[in-house]
């Protein structure tokens, strides 16, 4: 644990697409392509099994061995969190027990899901979590797809979990989100922009980091984002967001079908397949070649 | 199969609530004395491991086991819905190879969840999971668990597939429901209202039956509603709806908390303990008191 | 207002177009004529100045103007409900002392609208409004306009005040709505429906009449299902509702654009101008095929 | 029109509320008052009877009586914006002619309300504005109270008609607002943020300016967020906005009744009285008196 002690989120944290072959298996090679592209940009971790990773559809066994090979791809140079998408509490705790002797840097968590529950249950389910886990934990708010937001006074009870060690807010409330630059938080506690247009400003306002399913195809502007914001300098956060905001076409251009466009864009850029495990959800022709009109404006194809 | 295709969906079929004990574990005795309860008052079948059930929160072993006590417990006299909640459609086929050695009569599948996903990827789900399936499949609508929708549009694709055979509707979205009786679905398909509140005038309209959790407590106005729908007597169909929504306070006294206050409900009546899955989702004393009060007034306890 | 008392809102009750020409004026050539075909239909009374009627874009001089003209063509058989869409509690007293001299058997007023407001607030602009009134009053639950929901316990509430004499509940939630035939509401107090789709099954559990815009389409089935309603042939329900259904189909073409949609309709029967208060909200010529085609479907062209 | 054309929306703009008295008559008086403290801490100019200020609650002639004691009160020393809200584009373009003497720098105008509308209706609805009014317009998105969004898009298109001049936005939705940094809108147009909690980041990404009825009851932490971001700080900036998440508290704590807790807080200053428009909609004792442990906390008592 000492080693994990010393680690803190913060930084680019890139949400790993899976990639699958037709017949929806894993394909590793594809895997370490996308992985060495993203770590020659600078990254400082991956995010794995994720929902952009499309987690909820992946079997443990498949989850672990994504994990492994990204370890092994990496080395010990770059911060891997674990993310469990799971229903229950129970669930999640019994995955934490498979992933004991991987010893993610992180472990991620997101609440419930399927049954609404009331924020008590969710504090709970954080605090069981939390004292089963011998990683540190961080809290994946993201109520577009679990219905069950984690509210800010939930996540300032949380904080006194010594283990829980940050939150990656997907919800794209940024007035939730904002609310986190009051001090309020340990010092030890991360607080990470998960929804891509928020970046710029969340990262000058003070946010440790920012994990980005979308940057899966063109990393650069996030990294360069994240140095300018650092430095302070607004204009070229701004001039980055920009780019980031032009690159989030690709989903507008399909109604909203995020993980199809992310793989179509990236395989495009011939470091994936188009293939996700939802089999039945892909893109039209039509949808494909907007998506390639949004990579050609940017000057990547 | 043979035996399947003379069996249609419909009559009163509780959905089984899944007695657990306070470690969590399946407690096989209730089990037994809540189905001898419910059959005993002339239910028509069981819906097993549904949301009422815990399901989602089941593991596949635990599942197979309450299916295989229940069929033991009613022998063949009635009708098994074996429900899947299960988030993806590879997940759900590997649950109905799983329980193919079981036969149930039918074979219950949401929707893709955690995801929003578009109307032509639920259509493809179904498709995939019926042309999967041995059993008879039933569409199981339930948006506020699953956060996607069954449009009318896509339940009337869906009956050109000769194994689907009904739609479990919990969406409580009667519009959409009622615009079932319009005679647009063939025969074989049933039509089934999972919202407790809108029994009365689903069967009135001509709905084939209802699926109830709030029933695991007192299930016969729910039968004796079907039975006075039948005759067409819609003034005791309303005494019975009356009955049944007085029933409901007991949801709507712990602001929605449904599982645990089904459960607390039954506890008092002897057949269950309070025990739930999701194990920081308890009633507190004060709530717990007002369930009793509902019970009282209706002279159950 | 003994002849008031005597009175009570009850069977069908079509919500008036206020029919404009090009220049956006009233056509009170036309509104006549409207009133001629639904009056020989057999309707109870009228719904004048609603949000059908485009209420809220008339200024109170208009109002009056349409109320009276109905009134006097239709003399003092029919009931006439004079609807007061204005945001707050003040406007609408206002509104009522406005109406004191033409004594409609109702007024009709909905919640406060713009601000978000609690229970309590809608609970003592009904109380204030009632005391106010010379008249009859009747709620309108419209929280699709609004944004403000009556909840039933507020209706509950309501019933104490004497001349609160019903509420018209076009929100389409029946789960709400079907609570009312708990015997719960004194026995002047009526339960009047205003979403098409949920007639049929309103009138079958006791509901006391339907408000519809729609009918003025095609007023037919509607009298008919209320008949049918009232001698308990719940099959005979059923066939009407089917036809009002597929009626609507007008809006779903439109996608949504009721009034445009209504106003077409009429104007293809020709007894309206196709003209909206609002004027950029018109039908496409392709629009206006589809609500065409939907009514040589129903053999109304 | 020379005059205004110079004039450019920006800076730090109070919604002022309208001092009422017991009777719900406007309080020039205590108005004069809070001009004179909003003033002299150095706003820019006013926006008047908008939301804040009740105006779809006040007749038309006390909107302009309003208008003109400010701008008797503030000379011509700083710009006014007349808020025009009323639910239909003729009601809003009668209005500005209402206004035509008044000349004010700026009239502000909300979407189409009651009615939902498709963007098309919005788009013709501000482009009849626009060609109506010899005055500057500027767009208001507050579809928590209209309920029709002004999508970006619409924005965009809208830019197009040379006398709009802007849009200020309350619709919290930061996403969508930050899209506004891209350098897509022409200069003359101004790009003003209306939710408090999102000023700080607006104005660091480039918006130029806030209007915020939070600022009735404290308006220098706004003046100095604004200096601030112009200069780049920040780390100051977010100590303001720090402020102003701690003022905001004054509306949490009452869940939510926005305009009786900021009559409340000014009250309690000595610079309003605690009456609203709306009369049933008041704070408890328990409620203003969490609002003044707000105030205390801030010590601002």
């Amino acid at each position: 644990m000492e080693k994990d002690k010393e680690k803190s989120l913060e930084w680019v944290i890139p949400a790993l697409i899976t990639l699958l072959n037709e017949r929806g298996k894993i394909d590793f090679r594809l895997l370490e392509k996308q992985i060495e592209y993203l770590s020659s940009a600078g990254v400082h971790g991956f995010f794995i099994n994720g929902t952009t990773g499309e987690g909820p559809y992946l079997t443990r066994d498949e989850k672990i061995m994504v994990y492994k090979h990204v370890r092994e791809a990496t080395g010990d140079k770059q911060l891997l969190c674990a993310a469990c998408i799971n229903p229950s509490t129970d669930m999640t705790i019994e995955e934490i027990h498979a992933f004991e002797a991987l010893e993610p840097d992180f472990f991620v968590a997101v609440t419930p899901y399927y049954y609404e529950v009331p924020q008590e249950v969710i504090e709970n389910h954080y605090r069981r979590i939390a004292s089963a886990s011998p990683f540190h934990i961080i809290m994946y708010n993201i109520p577009q797809c679990t219905h069950n937001k984690i509210e800010f006074e939930t996540i300032l009870n949380l904080t006194s979990e010594h283990n829980i060690r940050g939150i990656k807010d997907s919800s794209g409330d940024f007035i939730t989100f904002s609310r986190g630059h009051e001090d309020v938080f340990p010092e030890h506690f991360s607080w990470i922009q998960g929804e891509d247009f928020l970046d710029g400003a969340s990262l000058i306002l003070g946010a440790h980091g920012l994990v980005t399913g979308l940057g899966n195809i063109w990393i650069e502007p996030y990294v360069e984002l994240y140095r300018e914001a650092k430095r302070g300098n607004a204009s070229k956060v701004n001039d980055n967001q920009n780019k980031i905001n032009r690159l989030y076409e690709i989903i507008r251009v399909t109604d909203g079908k995020a993980i199809p466009s992310i793989k179509a864009a990236v395989s495009l850029l011939g470091r994936s397949e188009k293939w996700t495990r939802l089999q039945s959800y892909e893109l039209s022709n039509e949808e494909t070649a907007k998506v390639k009109d949004v990579l050609s404006d940017l000057e990547l194809l």
